[in-house]
């Protein structure tokens, strides 16, 4: 079975001032094209630490991935430790000096005299493609750790061989870098064993309700694997189906899938990478149905996930910010004396601002939410954590009243989480 | 000078479900004990790849910290592993056995008999107390890594030895144990040797850029050691002053501080972990500022991020997302004819949303951003990522043409940084 292991590379990552996601989004990558991961190293930003580390992961490990070290400062030392371990030397590559001074002549500006460095590769070893300045190195070795010729022509090829694959650190880059030129290649090296991961997305129920309802599906050792993972409120379920081939592990994923699906209902919103907005986006969209959004508490949040979405100027037409009392009434039409009389976080304001605002858009949907998102602003009656939610339709308009727990920030985040999801609901229909 | 090696145990992590956020924290605690960490291993539920990393974090390090491992379950082997690296084996200690009953029976609840391994420790080894049932093991080892008597009279004693932690894996548990056991020992064995970190945070200028700006004073190997780390456009530079005693390292650091924002000037925007929306923020509320904020194609992100600060009701009045033409036009303001004449993204459409948003809102400033945030919507003279930002003050309005590169989620949230960053600077004077 192949396996990979991931060198980290930056004192920055050690010092604790950076926490590494990289590892851990690198690793759910690779499991997701059937590499599982079974090391992971962090070394500091000096050759010979680098080195250690490509021969300790070499030693557990047929892929190796490296994050960082490729930026063109002085404590960016991955190409030269890969030569290094490599025994080859650095050379020029014309082509890559050439993109990096158009990066540069794109912005207006000359390329700094430093920036020279991230044209440099190791011999025989391919340069990646990146949205930034630094190309990322790819080698291909044989069973004695030579570089073959970079890209053989058939898989087999590769059966006695080992990649070596040095990535930026900068999140967006690595991703990049992966999607476009890392999977394809991890796909061709792994062949001839198949993993498939499902996701499915739910929000609605915690971790240990999901987990009750699932039973003995996410048992440790099960063919496929459920694994439950939990962020920002979003449950992904993990759906890992090991076989001899694609075909035979796809069907396994789909039919546990499928049990999931109907056992979790509407507690499941989508599949892979799908955001609660995306799928009200699409929603929206598919229907051809428009949106405007009032918010107070979240302070543009909710409007903010709508629009992260390519296309959003479908559906989304107008949002409002009214945070203070003279913007509900002015922008709004909130009546001042309903606030007087309810307080401005209350069911009768939420149900204002969400009716004035469709109206004023000339809408289908708009959506209304005020709130206390704290520290600040808490009375006897009206704690912190309290989020009136309206949803204004043609035929009426429905009101939420909730309680989240936690910090400003996510109390936010749960208020636009759960609009987000009276939408997707109201769109089900 | 006393270093540390962490070793985290867990297949969680190298599978990517969790990320290792353990070891980020302890490395910033290590560091600000004056123990800077050199290398970081991640090893699998095993008890021979435990060892492995036993042993290559202490061929790194004098203080080997381990994280996980150490809960009833079959895959909890961390004691098991710590036993043979120490080549003793484990002995049950009756204390401990009283003290886990003890915490179940205080949940009116029988102690499973699978919690009963977590009262063996390693013959000669110490447990640590902890607020949850698996204690933590310390082990103080002499230059022939036999284990000592677990706390030597004098640190003196210490000079020779090296200590090894096991700690657990659930976050509040190895926090609550670092604090109350750890930080001592360590202060202990790392006497007179005192480290300082300080964070500078920059925006304007790009990691190339700020290192010629900086030239020699990042050299490798300097004292202080000066890192610069990205994420998300911020730069952060890090000072890590060391010296004798804590004394003379904060005043290097402090040294250097000053250097660095005297040669920087107006790119250094805050410290530690301020955000440029913070401190846009605290020059509104500290000279009685407001603002309104009118967004396009940045879609709600620029309140968003403004509105994460808690109290910013004081100066945060009304946001409008203006995404259509007719919600530029209703509710700012902007004359249509000018839309048809310039198109809705041009220098003109953005001044006309900023001072349409500040007449309306009556505000000290506002914020008009128009642009093409992709993947869609760009022409032949108007490409992905053209933004133009306004900031409508009394006496005048401050307009800034941007190209950005990058996807849509890059594109708004430079867009977003390069607004606050106008209002920062605007707010200086």
């Amino acid at each position: 079975m192949i396996q990979a292991s991931i060198v980290t590379i930056g004192n920055e990552i050690l010092s604790g001032q950076t926490v590494d996601t990289n590892a851990a989004h690198l690793s759910t990558k690779l499991l997701s094209t059937g590499v599982p991961v079974v090391s992971s190293y962090v070394v500091r930003d000096e050759i010979d630490a680098i080195v250690r580390g490509l021969n300790l992961a070499s030693a557990d490990a047929d892929v190796i991935l490296t994050t960082g070290g490729l930026g063109p400062t002085d404590d960016d030392l991955t190409r030269q430790a890969f030569a290094k371990f490599l025994g080859v030397e650095l050379e020029l590559q014309d082509e890559l000096l050439e993109h990096i001074q158009k990066f540069f002549a794109a912005r207006d500006r000359q390329m700094p005299e430093r920036n020279k460095i991230q044209a440099y590769i190791p011999a025989g070893a391919k340069a990646l493609p990146n949205i930034g300045t630094a190309p990322g190195i790819m080698a291909v070795l044989d069973s004695r750790s030579s570089i073959l010729d970079s890209r053989p022509a058939s898989s087999n090829q590769y059966q006695a061989s080992r990649l070596l694959i040095a990535l930026p650190g900068v999140p967006p880059e690595m991703n990049w870098m992966f999607r476009e030129s890392v999977a394809a290649e991890l796909k061709r090296f792994a062949a001839g064993q198949a993993v498939v991961v499902k996701k499915l997305k739910c929000f609605g129920a915690g971790e240990s309700t999901i987990a009750e309802m699932l039973g003995t599906m996410m048992q440790r050792g099960r063919n496929p694997l459920i694994n439950c993972t939990v962020s920002s409120g979003i449950i992904t379920l993990h759906i890992i189906a090991t076989a001899d081939d694609e075909k035979e592990a796809e069907r396994m994923a789909q039919k546990d899938e499928k049990t999931l699906q109907k056992t979790l209902g509407e507690l499941v919103y989508g599949r892979a990478d799908e955001s609660l907005a995306g799928v009200v986006a699409e929603r929206l969209s598919r229907r051809k149905k428009t949106l405007a959004v009032a918010e107070s508490c979240t302070g543009g949040l909710v409007s903010k996930l709508l629009t992260d979405i390519p296309g959003a100027s479908e559906y989304f037409k107008s949002g409002w910010i009214t945070y203070s009392n003279e913007a509900k009434t002015g922008e709004l039409g909130v009546p001042a004396g309903l606030i007087e009389k309810y307080g401005a976080v209350s069911e009768q304001i939420a149900r204002a601002m969400a009716q004035g605002a469709r109206k004023k858009a000339g809408t289908d949907y708009a959506i209304g939410i005020t709130g206390i998102a704290g520290p600040g602003g808490a009375t006897e009656q009206k704690p912190v954590g309290l989020v009136y939610i309206g949803v204004d339709y043609e035929n009426g308009c429905d009101i939420k009243r909730c309680l989240f727990s936690g910090n400003r920030r996510f109390i936010r985040l749960r208020a636009a989480q759960t609009v987000l999801n009276m939408l997707r609901l109201k769109l089900n229909i």
